[in-house]
């Protein structure tokens, strides 16, 4: 039984995604629809990219992933079919698919050219759903596109590192549901550059110079419970993708404030590590 | 294996929709349920019947829509199911069902009267679940309920248009996740009294003498991309549920703006559309 | 077929919930995952164990119920499998089981030990997945854990009564997506004390002198509709779980407020009954 997952910036409330869950039973009644996301910020391609990168990996194999953000046809916008790390995405091509691609490289990528027998307005619903069932059907990219080489490229992906490697200067990608702050500088890169010297990370006026494997490790837990004064405090991790995050320990975005209201942090912020000799 | 789908203004924290979940599949262990929303502002009947009527018809014939909103039985709100365009609905009598009425005439209806054995504070749970089950394993809706001939009609349904015919006075029913206005003005409706004629659309003071067929027919792709000014305009369209929609183009109600929050253009005010002769 | 219910703080939009569904059909294709809620408010144990308790006993015996809030192992949180009205429930011991386990007794209780082979930032993904595809497969908590006695209690669980019985003080525990607030007060509870008294329910200023069993109790049917003005009027009723809920009649949040808005009532705050004679 194939599975298709749904990314999109639909929202909770509009009619949209159940549509496209009706038009797909419809097709494939025995299909299994797994929802991802359908509160990506709207037209947020950066967001969309790192939820489905983060998401992907943890479904079987095979797995056909349907993601609707900013996806109406343009001369500047076509829709793709990408098969990379043995799994399948439908999307426009519009940086969606970079941020794994430039992980892992795409085995097959083809431009969706069905659209001449199909006029739509809601292409998500009318082309999609027809190529994720054709796919689930088992059948080949082909015949629902044409091969190209390269998909199109998303901005700020990277982190900068100066020549003679002592600073990295990420950027902000993402802000999750407790406000902590992530930044586009993964673990691996970090390592790479590391090479086991000290160093401090800089983000506005906050300076931090160690990254925690789990938030809780700012917590003295040899100290009476009423004299601790942990929640609410900032700290560094790699999150569980892997990736640098600024967090504040048991932040609430509507209570007792996150990383991103407390320190004022935002998407496409700089985070600065510099390596100290 | 049959379909059931939700629709309700249970939101998305409470335990409501988990409990229906859990009594259908105690019921039905092969049943498929499909939420649809459970984000519909409480109690808001126009918005329900808006997203249920544009989600309904891309499932499967015998598909069975389960509504929740505004449900607690009282001696105005009884409750009812529906067969319509072979689906079948069970909700409150209480103005959701006659959108989709208006259109496609009920094949039947019946008042429910089983609750002479059920006294409950949840009807969804203890009322709608047992209907929803009783078709899903075939049973006619006779065995549940006794045969009606109306259903409660909702107000605003139907655009006002003048004894010459030279203006339509519509009103705006749904503003969905990108702050679009939906207006109650369908295609159909529009071209029937057009016959060709230019037209003027207003709302509040902006004016538009076009109606696109997608948000980036407004994109001049022939200038390069940085003179160009699309982002944030305003333009109208029919949507992809053909109602005329007054959108901003790349909307975020967060960030830029959209046609709700920039225009003010909010639910129940009035949209007009003058055909000049 | 196995029924895994998914409760969290995760939020709609990160990627979390995805990779958890993802994880779990991976090890189990054939299992029924149901959401019953990814919005409890961040590390909110309260409400948590208010959502669970009221959703759990709608799904068939041997549901596996995993809960991720808070769920960070560390030396004060450690994570626990509870077999309780032959359902099962995974989840830190941080106080979200105490509500129900304090109704109705666990038949076992483990702490789980599968961690000294797995190292992990993302528990829910990385142990309670594979705890509920054991135990889906029908495998025993023993194998999984160490049996233990207690879980950790929580606070306000239970309304405090005075020696005479003539008060009870009883707190705000959940705020729902009316705005409604429910307090810690069950039906039974009230009954046991109450012994046919008249009383009167103080919340701040407010004072209420009936219970009511529905919320449209209110309405007095026999008015013709414009000379009624119920909606927006306060009251009180055993809600469909049977806690004492003080209520405004179709209220909104966003429009014509709710109880929770309108009467200043917050999480944590009293509510008094006081028996009359």
């Amino acid at each position: 039984m194939a599975i298709i997952t749904l990314t999109t910036d639909f929202g909770e409330k509009d009619h949209f995604a159940g549509a496209i869950k009706g038009a797909i039973y419809s097709e494939l009644p025995e299909v299994r629809i797994v929802d991802i996301s359908h509160s990506v910020s709207p037209f947020n391609i950066s967001e969309a990219a790192y939820i489905i990168q983060n998401a992907y990996s943890s479904f079987p194999k095979g797995t056909i992933h349907l993601i609707g953000i900013d996806s109406e046809l343009n001369p500047e916008n076509k829709h793709i079919a990408v098969e990379l790390d043995e799994h399948f995405f439908i999307c426009a091509n519009n940086g969606i698919m970079s941020m794994i691609a430039n992980i892992i490289a795409p085995k097959k990528i083809v431009e969706i050219n069905i659209h001449d027998i199909i006029e739509t307005s809601f292409p998500v619903l009318d082309v999609f759903v027809k190529v994720a069932c054709h796919i689930a059907r088992g059948g080949t990219l082909e015949v629902i596109g044409k091969p190209i080489d390269k998909i199109k490229p998303i901005k700020n992906l990277v982190p900068y590192v100066n020549d003679d490697k002592t600073q990295i200067i990420g950027s902000i990608i993402y802000i999750d549901n407790y406000g902590n702050v992530v930044t586009n500088i993964r673990k691996s890169f970090f390592e790479q550059l590391q090479k086991g010297r000290a160093f401090e990370i800089s983000a506005r006026n906050y300076k931090f110079k160690t990254i925690h494997k789990k938030y809780s490790d700012i917590v003295n837990f040899e100290l009476p419970e009423n004299q601790r004064h942990d929640e609410g405090r900032g700290l560094v991790v790699f999150n569980s993708s892997n990736f640098l995050e600024i967090a504040i320990y048991k932040s609430n975005m509507q209570t007792v404030g996150s990383a991103s209201t407390l320190m004022g942090l935002g998407l496409r912020d700089t985070v600065t590590i510099n390596f100290l000799k």
